[in-house]
């Protein structure tokens, strides 16, 4: 087992070896990159999806992409305009979690707090539903295939990520690079043949399938509310915009710098990447239906004219790249999970780091959860993307309005247009989040709604209880405990070296009265007990408790509120002897003892002391 | 909880009210041969499954049902003869596990105990399939019901057993007696308008279904492995007839006679019922594919001239009486575990009595892997037959064999005439085992012919362990237990009110010494600590253990085992203060504390207390 655990996660890391799991530039656009980037591949699609499938406006749906393309790349240059400025003031890790904890409260940054761990599990499900339905349109396999090959793909990762952050960095970085010169080589080439060679013409509906033909056809006329769906769709483009600004403690020196530019770079290449292929497929109009091949793929097979090398390095780059954004999440859902627990608002199990500095718990509760929503979705990314945005906008508001009350509190140089950067991008992104709320709430956006409040209960309602416990514990110096005698109880069965070795034992604890007890079902099991109490010549008394119903928790107890009643300040000592075996064997035995031992654990003035009787040892002195 | 289960399970009863438990005939024909008498409502049809479904022999099949017929019934009456023998044989209850230990040892008894309990769960199985048929066969619902309708059956069953057997006995009673007289209706009624009045034509197939009608046009010739496949269909009629001989002791006294009557009642309604049907089946021929309705609806829709009351009242009472059955299952495998339980060949659990004197985990375990193989099988009767027929018959095998070695190590008066009696029983039961498991190997008999032996396996592996166990434990008179002295080891994190009071228990225990260990993570940690140390004046040691990969278990046993260097015959108690709040937040706490006991129990000398810290106590008295 631990052998396993070493070959599959490598080596622990001390903590003085931190250091050196900093990461360069190159290194850290793949990581904290790649989310923004990879939903270049799906973005323009889920327009034309809402635009298409929900509408059926047929060819009118294309000359709507530009504009809706054109809004949300603006949106993009907000947004990032306003992290940067959140990178430079907070160069230890500014999440929405931390700005707005620092700057609005404890119940905002909840707010935030969920969304985006609401948002990575979602990163993952929709990443990797993406990346699967992009090596569909490759292979053609069939659609019973999706939900196999995403849930391998979480578990691949899982592993990836459990062997620790910058080995991840380096397995992933390649595919990302590969991605988008492989996109910018599809956008020029598809831009040259349009505009200048003029020699490519639209993709024929027919050829994709009976239903995209169907579709071309239709005619209905555009409502405003399709246009804003359409818009919530796109949205998604700028989902993990935030991830640079978590990330900059992991950037070289100077890491601010480092990160903001990282975050210019990935700014650049989603916008433009995004522009330029909403541009192509105004032009080459890839009718899909919802689970036909990916409008990429549609383009580049007319564009390189068939299904060649470069086709191939295109879907199988979309793969990579996909499952490179979900390993962003990887990265984020444990990093947030553990502050959040550190402040005492998630179990204590979430801020402990496991082997190699990675939060092993976190990677495992989000890939547990992230699989689940593949097999409850069917792994179909048209169905999960309704979920996706209100959680990532939410907390982009959330982000900038904890900015402008920093910006307000501290009033550093040039504040006032600092303050109205992040003013523009909290109004923006929060009128974003409402639209997409209204406009989908219906199709799913209801979900993360609903949500969000209830992790935000649940997350106070444990903070409360830890600050209970502390308040309810602390002690005073001075403080001194009540000094208190102690009963033995001992619990027997049948007499064996076992017990009687455990009999020996709690003697050796000094109880000021030491009993043994054995429930009986019948006079002849109480008369053998007795006989062997003579036998072995047993120096503590014997009390025997009759129980014809076969229970022994419920006697027990009962037994012990009676010898509770004789003395006040005492604390009870039940020794419970229990056999131990090889693991193997180990279910055989002492499952009543288990339920007696959960049952006295809430018992006051109750302590249960299990004395091991190694049944394999080689001796008697082994015995416990 | 405990309210619940009162409500739904009913009061306990004592061990003292066990006498009352007893049932006369009339209910004990019910809750003893209903799963004998319930095979007449599928065991025709599936003989017709193989002959028409299998090989499409078309009207050829109806001129074979009534040859198998007799020889089943031949069978029957071989089979009875024989148990009737072993019921006065063992008074005190006959099962082929109990006759074939006493007479054939341990090995052969496990193979009787491994077929009799797979056959109790696909008789739950098969029977709820049955009766879940019958009803949809009159009610004409969907077939995507079927299985939520099974589970549902064998929930409520479940949950009638845990009320306990008297109960069941009045509350299923009437259902058969009233499945009984209305099949002896229909065979009455369908007989004289076949043969006296002669007013009544054969079932149309078309009107069945299109299937049906394929199939009656289908003539394919007779093959001997055909005729085979189709009798061990058939031979399923004999299932049940060994539960009246394990039930002895539950019948009125004198128990014997009264079991025997019951026995023979029993043969007469199956055999005559059986062989009723399958007369008035080869002329109506009741065409059906497998999921249509079954034969019993189709005749007697002919025979009451469609759909009224009386036809109701058959389908109906079918369904009844084939939940009944599976209430024998329900009886018996339970009463089968405890008792192999006992000879020490299954956990112990299995043997503990629950409230009501019914064996409560025996009820649950079945319960469970009789929905496993519901929704595994899609609830299709004619798929779990092939599975059912060789269990049944290799017990029976195994108990008329035991009976033969009965009769010769006994021989009582008239000896040989009761050895030859069951060495035919033996003999052709032997033989049928050989048919089913050889005709039916690849339809599904391989899967109880593969657990069988991995059932034994398993039984003898636990047996072995429980006497290694006991053997290894065993003291002998004059036996005395090793005297050890014992150092403790309290655990603790940071100081609070519930760690000083644990550790003033801990010096209360008097061990020879006593030293508090922290583990710390950074030097901040292990300087707070130290402080706090000196604030409260703690009365003893305190040794901090850093450990950089934050990890708890390693680092501690590795602390312990140098404590254990310094003293050979010590025992080291370990002392872990816990948290204890309201059962809802308790998973918030001692996650850590629980991973290291579990590790500690297979380290020798080492002894675990756990103190509870009592955080919701009223004052600081009641904190431990």
């Amino acid at each position: 087992m631990s052998l396993l655990k070493r070959v599959l996660i490598g080596n622990p890391i001390s903590t003085a070896d931190e250091g050196h799991q900093r990461i360069p530039k190159k290194v850290a656009l793949p990581v904290f990159a790649s989310d923004a980037i990879s939903s270049t591949a799906y973005a323009t699609d889920e327009i034309l999806v809402v635009l298409l499938g929900q509408a059926a406006i047929g060819y009118a749906a294309f000359t709507k992409l530009i504009p809706i393309a054109v809004i949300v790349a603006i949106l993009l240059v907000i947004v990032i305009t306003s992290y940067r400025q959140t990178i430079f003031a907070y160069p230890s890790g500014g999440g929405s979690y931390i700005v707005s904890k620092e700057n609005l409260g404890s119940i905002p940054s909840l707010v935030a707090g969920s969304s985006l761990l609401v948002d990575y599990i979602l990163t993952v499900a929709v990443s990797v539903a993406g990346g699967t339905l992009a090596i569909r349109s490759a292979f053609g396999f069939d659609n019973k295939w999706t939900v196999p090959i995403c849930l391998a793909c979480v578990l691949v990762m899982t592993i990836a990520n459990l062997r620790g952050l910058k080995e991840s960095g380096a397995v992933f970085a390649p595919p990302t690079y590969i991605y988008v010169i492989s996109l910018l080589a599809l956008i020029v080439v598809g831009l040259v043949r349009i505009f200048i060679l003029k020699n490519i013409s639209e993709i024929d509906p027919a050829k994709v399938s009976e239903e995209a033909k169907k579709l071309s056809q239709g005619a209905k006329g555009v409502t405003l509310i399709l246009l804003l769906r359409a818009f919530s769709s796109g949205a998604v483009a700028l989902s993990g915009v935030e991830a640079v600004s978590n990330g900059v403690p992991a950037f070289k020196k100077p890491e601010s710098k480092n990160a903001a530019t990282t975050l210019i770079w990935m700014g650049a290449i989603l916008g433009s990447c995004f522009l330029g292929l909403s541009v192509i497929a105004a032009r080459l109009k890839p009718f899909r239906g919802e689970s036909d091949a990916t409008g990429i793929a549609l383009m580049a097979e007319q564009i390189y004219n068939g299904k060649g090398v470069l086709f191939w390095i295109m879907q199988i780059s979309t793969f990579a790249i996909l499952i490179l954004a979900a390993n962003t999440a990887y990265a984020d859902f444990p990093r947030l999970s553990s502050i959040i627990a550190k402040d005492g608002y998630l179990p204590r199990q979430f801020s402990n780091r496991g082997d190699r500095l990675v939060y092993s718990n976190g990677v495992i509760f989000l890939a547990v959860i992230a699989s689940g929503l593949i097999v409850i979705f069917k792994g179909n990314i048209s169905a999960l993307i309704p979920l996706y945005a209100f959680g990532v906008f939410t907390g982009f508001t959330l982000s900038q309005a904890g900015m402008v009350v920093h910006h307000v509190r501290l009033k550093e140089p040039r504040w006032r247009i600092s303050l109205a950067v992040n003013a523009v991008g909290a109004v923006t992104t929060f009128v974003i989040a409402l639209i997409v709320v209204v406009s989908k709430f219906t199709e799913g956006a209801w979900i993360p709604a609903a949500l969000i409040p209830i992790m935000v209960v649940f997350f106070r309602g444990i903070g409360n209880h830890y600050d209970r416990v502390r308040e309810k514990l602390r002690a005073e110096p001075g403080y001194r405990a009540q000094r208190h005698t102690h009963y033995a109880v001992v619990l027997v069965g049948k007499l064996n070296k076992g017990v009687l070795n455990a009999i020996q034992y709690a003697i050796s604890l000094a109880p000021e009265r030491i009993i043994a007890v054995c429930v009986v079902t019948t006079p002849e099991e109480e008369r053998d007990i007795q006989d062997q109490w003579v036998t072995f010549d047993v120096p503590i008394e014997l009390h025997t408790i009759s129980s014809p119903y076969r229970e022994l928790t419920q006697p027990v107890l009962k037994y012990l509120d009676e010898i509770d009643a004789e003395r006040a300040d005492d604390i009870i000592t039940v020794v419970i002897p229990e056999s131990v075996t090889k693991v193997s064997s180990q279910w055989l035995h002492n499952q009543s003892a288990f339920a007696l031992k959960a049952r006295l654990l809430y018992r006051p003035h109750t302590v249960v002391v299990s004395v091991p009787i190694h049944v394999d040892a080689e001796d008697d002195i082994d015995l416990v």
